[in-house]
């Protein structure tokens, strides 16, 4: 059985809306953010404290997008995945990082400095440096969908639910009142998937269980 | 023909090394750091501005470890890459991801607020916060390496060149003192490679035709 640690609307809902694109069974564990403080004994079962984690067997994996990627790969055929003979290969490798390590990273900079961190730890500074670098790097994706409806193989890929988790992301922190009109139009189809619908169900019956949550997935004190 | 465009010492180092380790031929193009300011043509072949941009015929890819994954597959059959059907495949995605999303952006905050800020936006909180990050990272690759001497595949593959990478960047900006024992013996061990010879020898030959540098690849000013 698949194994899923997951935060209510962090990263890991990459391999969530995987897992629920291509029907597969899944035990999925919501712990409330930040899981290396919310949850002392998580630290025993992913030392690194962060989410993912994605257990299957003896694989133990914590980079989301490359587990998307090894779902598609591992659960397959599936067109989630484009092959490597496929010509669009190397876009769709590209496309799998990009919405990591280049949309995703910049966005938890203004999450921390504008968010987290205590008042004389904020810097806003910071998290403007990094709203801007994510938004000037986004004009990537306002160029790519020109011509098309995905970002590549002419269908919707794992390289889709890579960018699209940024897309999500960038809601929660208010970016995406800067997106383009295709961005825009790309992100509202997204969501109106089924495998979309379904994870983000899943994840709210999971968070209904755990109590209260703050948009950050942070446990809600009961003020009554 | 396979075009690389290249900072000395930046991630675009990674397809470089990569180039270099499966002997495949290409045409190096090295510009001073930061590209989008330094070669100010640069923008309209690459609008984001950054290294790498890797051109193969129609294909164009600008993440760095993404570009690794891709050569090795297209122009293998290669030990570099690991195949779906090994075992490893899910921890060979996963150290390739981390060795950029999660090794590497950490470690471009400590360049950016250390080094490249002018004094008054300068930040020692922020880069020490993530030089602090970067280390806590790492100690997932000190403790993977206890029982191998490579990170997955009992071989040498691009999920090394990934990590690897983020190892020398981790000696420009001067964390590779807090290495652990086994981490600074995989580095050494990485470094003794023909592969990492020959694409260091590639970067310094294009450096010196391109005039004095930096540590961080920027053009020094001639002073006489």
């Amino acid at each position: 059985m698949i194994e899923l640690h997951h935060c209510f609307g962090a990263r890991s809902f990459r391999p969530l809306w995987t897992l629920e694109e291509m029907g597969l069974n899944y035990r999925l564990h919501l712990l409330p953010f930040p899981p290396r403080f919310a949850s002392p004994g998580y630290k025993d079962i992913n030392p690194l404290g962060t989410v993912p984690l994605f257990v299957d067997g003896d694989l133990r994996m914590t980079e989301s997008s490359a587990i998307s990627h090894y779902i598609a790969r591992r659960y397959g055929p599936s067109p989630l995945a484009v092959e490597p003979d496929d010509t669009e290969y190397g876009a769709f490798l590209n496309w799998t990082h990009f919405g990591e390590a280049t949309l995703t990273f910049p966005q938890t900079l203004v999450l921390r400095y504008r968010h987290f961190e205590n008042a004389e730890r904020q810097n806003a500074q910071v998290a403007d440096d990094y709203a801007r670098w994510f938004l000037a790097r986004l004009r990537a994706v306002e160029s790519v969908l020109q011509d098309r409806d995905h970002l590549c193989a002419g269908r919707f890929t794992v390289a889709d639910i890579s960018v699209g988790y940024a897309l999500k992301l960038a809601g929660v922190i208010g970016l995406n009142s800067e997106f383009g009109p295709r961005v825009q139009a790309y992100w509202s189809g997204l969501q109106e998937r089924d495998g979309y619908s379904r994870a983000r169900a899943a994840e709210e019956h999971a968070a209904a269980v755990l109590g209260p949550l703050d948009p950050f997935g942070r446990m809600v004190e009961d003020a009554s």
